[in-house]
């Protein structure tokens, strides 16, 4: 049908469905018309960067008006930033899984309520290239864990659940077919390996904390590329895992 | 020497330390100059509510001017927000354990870069509460995972490394006499559970995934309840870890 699956049997039973981090609701807002045509979703880290994207699509969709006032859809709370330009819709996740998790939650169930059909979600944003030529963009084939298996553990309650990483192998042929429309703009499909931590989840060697020595670091990134990783950001397997189960198209597209 | 402690041998030979998400560094910035009297470091999700604290700490410490204009010491990111209001620093970390930890490390590295001596830092904020009044201020005495243990589990490349998440229990003290002396204040001392995800995690019914019943939500619950935790977040294990190993007075001391 081309709708996106809730899978959570309470949802029904709800009189009102509150979106609290994107600051709408199904008694708030009609959804269905704010939202309804949205085709396309893309989602990176930082609201500034999410308001220039929607601004640079108001103008490449040829859409009356120069894009510069585009008003946050979400501008009564400051945990995230939301513009749509046409159909497409962009939105600001912060940092990390717990971050973007919420934010997906929540769209997720603002894409159902607004009987969207067909979306396309792809996350956009920044990444750390693995051996690589700097500005690169890695189109992610599959999001791993630090141990390079494609999985996220999520806790639910006390329990922990495996869900599978893969993202649409079709969208990431086709991104891979547009990036080469461009000139310069090197890019290839790879794993992006997520962490839960910047600094030493990273094998960085300039945060407040760091025991391990730089030889130990390049074993352990030596080991990632060999597993087929080519960059490393925060967000990508509970990103992919949300999407898969879902029913969403997801793509994963961040510039290292 | 009530200096804080940096954890990582490499720091001392590298010629610039970038604080990439807070927009501040050794090279471009006088760090002694800007911030070596702070003596206390608030925290919390929301950068818009960080300003109004720092604008109501400017005004409960009778500084020169009405607060109105404070400026976002970090304005050339839109990562995080930090302003100050005489000794007091006031930092938004924004949502989950990765983008509070980012945002410490890099804090803790400008303290230390700063000189600054005996600072204590506090993390305020939201949580929700459990079996307590609902308005009630929750002062964590010690972090815990969803397991109801007093731990953090950190990936460190591939490995976990397991730290202790106890807070300043002097502090914690301190704060709950602080709160008597305000008429209608319900201030409480216990445990403080900090999950990854704030729907499934939390074991709330209203996410776009739920795949526990109502009935499994109460047990676990309950057996939160009957462990000592109050209240439940989703940065306490990091912020206690981290202030713990880096030698800073930490206290938590999120609304319900």
């Amino acid at each position: 049908s081309g709708l996106v699956h809730i899978k959570n049997p309470h949802l029904d039973s709800m009189e009102e469905d509150i979106l609290y981090h994107l600051d709408l609701g199904t008694k708030t807002h009609n959804l269905p018309a704010m939202f309804g045509d949205i085709k396309f979703v893309c989602v990176g880290g930082s609201p500034k960067r999410m308001r220039a994207f929607a601004q640079f699509m108001h103008k490449e969709l040829g859409l009356a008006g120069d894009g510069e006032d585009l008003a946050d859809i979400c501008a009564g709370t400051d945990r995230y930033a939301m513009y749509r330009a046409g159909p497409v819709l962009s939105i600001s996740h912060g940092m990390g899984i717990p971050s973007i998790s919420i934010m997906l939650h929540e769209l997720i169930k603002l894409l159902h309520h607004a009987k969207c059909r067909d979306v396309t979600i792809i996350r956009i944003g920044t990444s750390g290239g693995l051996g690589i030529r700097a500005g690169s963009v890695v189109i992610t084939d599959t999001a791993v864990d630090s141990s390079f298996q494609p999985r996220f553990e999520q806790v639910v309650l006390d329990d922990v659940v495996v869900r599978s990483t893969e993202l649409d192998k079709d969208l990431a042929e086709e991104l891979l077919t547009c990036s080469k429309e461009i000139p310069d703009f090197p890019t290839l499909i790879g794993h992006t390996m997520c962490t839960y931590d910047f600094y030493e989840g990273q094998g960085r060697l300039d945060g407040a904390l760091c025991s391990f020595s730089s030889e130990k670091k390049l074993e352990y990134l030596k080991r990632a590329y060999d597993a087929g990783v080519r960059n490393i950001e925060m967000e990508s397997t509970a990103f992919a895992a949300l999407c898969r189960l879902c029913g969403l198209k997801g793509g994963s597209f961040p510039r290292s």
